[in-house]
């Protein structure tokens, strides 16, 4: 459906599509990629994306060859062997799955803000469940105390699959809870995340305002 | 916390952590993993688990060396590194991303079946949300229809990574919806179904009735 060599469905708001497009700016692979702009929700699915990725989810990218990968996780994988540098996912080794752990930290603080969203934005305000909304922003607390952690102790330094992970994450934070103030409490977390904000990888692919 | 390598945190009505325990089955690798079985849910996590895990899920495995892995997908990954046989995931190749995306479609028919679980089972009753329910019972039936495409061309012969999910998934729906009736609708996934469940890494890992 394009000239170019792939098409990425995504919407400019989705933190897990976001961390694709970071992903294809830092391994210099964007020009390859066609952005497809796509509107959802899980009560409103896209027929676009349904007809390529049944569960209905972005980021979803469609190949030459038709074929469609997803989640965000797959997609990060497959872009990451298609580059010529330094892997952001190691191959083996001990780093590759602290790595991947942190990174899956990062998702599972995305889940929880996604819900806290769906719950929200979405539920009929007389449908909310005060205790389920307690019970994801305290995985959100304690997922960013794990990362001031990580942070403190100069775990976050070069760029990879964790990074761009928990990058994304804050983002996301910023953008649906701007109330939060998670700076004042994790401070090391704050300085480490101002500094990569600076990256043009982030800076070019900010939630709308 | 064991005499053995590793440390398991799971539940036997998991789907996710029973993907890693059929994995350790069929990579010969369950001698080495200590299964530490916890009682938890969204709204009332487990102290054990969030010590080492602060999104507070199973699966999580710990190492030896006292890191925790999470979540089920990472483990996979890390223990398909771990034994000598032919690797659950390819390492690279088509063959990785397509069996990686399925996988993917799999967790994605999982998350629906557990928020339809949370939905009926945590949230009190006056507030549940019909919309929503309908929404994430729609996405397994687009799921469970790709999968009969997929079992229809014979593309789901060898008990890869894909099969372990897709497998999984399905003992999940017959235990959470008995009532579904799928089989009806999708009689070649069935019959894949009925055969990988003699597997013996399927059947000792069979939900609590």
């Amino acid at each position: 459906m394009s000239c170019k060599e792939m098409t990425l469905f995504y919407s400019p708001a989705s933190p897990f599509a976001r961390k694709v497009i970071v992903l294809l700016h830092e391994t210099r692979q964007l020009d390859n990629v066609e952005l497809f702009d796509v509107q959802l929700s899980p009560v409103s699915p896209s027929g676009d994306v349904i007809a390529r990725n049944p569960s209905g989810k972005i980021p979803a990218l469609e190949l030459a060859n038709g074929d469609t990968l997803h989640d965000s996780r797959v997609i990060l994988d497959y872009l990451d062997h298609q580059h010529g540098g330094e892997p952001l996912i190691p191959r083996d080794g001990a780093a590759r799955w602290q790595r991947l752990t942190l990174a899956s930290l990062a998702d599972a603080i995305l889940d929880a803000a996604i819900l806290i969203r769906y719950e929200t934005f979405l539920r009929p305000k007389e449908l909310h469940w005060p205790t389920w909304l307690d019970a994801q922003q305290e995985k959100i607390e304690r997922g960013l105390a794990e990362l001031e952690t990580q942070a403190a102790s100069d775990r976050l330094q070069c760029f990879n699959i964790a990074s761009i992970g928990i990058a994304c994450a804050l983002g996301y934070l910023d953008f649906r809870q701007p109330q939060l103030g998670w700076r004042a409490r994790f401070a090391c977390l704050a300085s480490w995340y101002e500094d990569v904000s600076q990256r043009e990888s982030m800076r070019s692919t900010q939630p709308p305002a």
